[in-house]
């Protein structure tokens, strides 16, 4: 940046955020600059604390500045049901999204050989345990409907089932307010083969 | 954030960057804690940085870190032609795209007296006392072309004269490029007014 290093190190460091490039990297400093310094001053202090303190859940690897999240400290919520996800994001979705009150359990990936991925790295063993303490009941397998996904929502199952866990599967089928004509051939196939009697 | 009220600290501080929602900050939020914890605690000290040293250049206005900017203090830099801008913003935006190669004089502003910008805010004195200096013989006023900008550079063409100094401005037109149909009728009218001779 003409005149100033530290603010061309500046947005050379805004590049690092997903989706912004030197063009938004410019506005974002020089809006900083000229009108939001308090705010601009407050990130700083916010990002340095979350990227040095924030780990992993020990009961249920979700993202947590604590031993334990606050989502398994809470005490009011449903100990019978456990949500498997491959991501925090997706953690957040359902969270988001659903009135869903049970237990998390993020695999902080899929099974993917190829990368590396395998059973341990998704601390399978960890969840295991957790399926042998005995209280849950059903275990919601929320994995993306992607191959890999499949693959490994089809090894969770199996688990849930060696640990005396009812194991389900979020429906695929027609997004809700979409048209039939734009969903893909393999999304309609499988609603159609599913279809359900009407009561 | 569900389980970490620290994410949800970040996700709200990052939000007070333009453009940012809810969503994108969110996202930004887990790209950082998932992929890019490094280049994240660089942002947050370099932020840190540039919120707390960068002011402005005693010399031309411009943002810098330094009681004189790199560019006022750059030898090479031609002493007889002066830009006057805006903003900051302007400044690099001419910067990047000409060849120029003289000294800046940024306003902060335009004469906008509804907001209590007058020549005082726009540092107008200070613009005086450089064009008394006599190494200038040129300004060129580079405000935007809108009313308040219009006014500003009246204003700034009579400081010129009484200086001494030869006032140009940017020529306004048609931009390259665009097609006739799509121009604004006040671009088209003074593009039209202002035709010139084909050697």
């Amino acid at each position: 940046m003409p005149g100033s290093p530290l603010l061309a190190d500046l947005i050379e460091a805004l590049r690092c955020l997903p989706g912004v490039g030197g063009k938004s990297a410019q506005r974002m400093a020089f809006h900083l600059l000229e009108r939001e310094r308090t705010r601009g001053l407050k990130l700083a202090g916010v990002l340095r604390e979350a990227m040095e303190r924030i780990g992993n859940c020990t009961r249920c690897r979700n993202f947590s500045e604590e031993p334990v999240c606050a989502l398994c400290a809470n005490a009011s919520r449903d100990r019978q049901v456990l949500c498997v996800v491959e991501s925090p994001t997706d953690l957040a979705a359902i969270e988001q999204a659903t009135g869903y009150r049970g237990q998390y359990f993020v695999l902080l990936g899929r099974l993917s050989p190829l990368d590396g991925l395998g059973p341990e790295e998704l601390g399978l063993a960890q969840l295991s345990a957790r399926l042998g303490e005995g209280e849950i009941e059903e275990m919601i397998i929320a994995t993306n409907p992607t191959v890999e996904g499949e693959a490994t929502a089809h090894y969770l199952a199996q688990l849930a089932r060696a640990g005396g866990v009812k194991p389900t599967r979020l429906a695929h089928g027609v997004p809700l307010g979409g048209e039939l004509e734009y969903v893909d051939r393999g999304t309609l196939a499988h609603a159609f083969g599913s279809r359900q009697a009407l009561e």
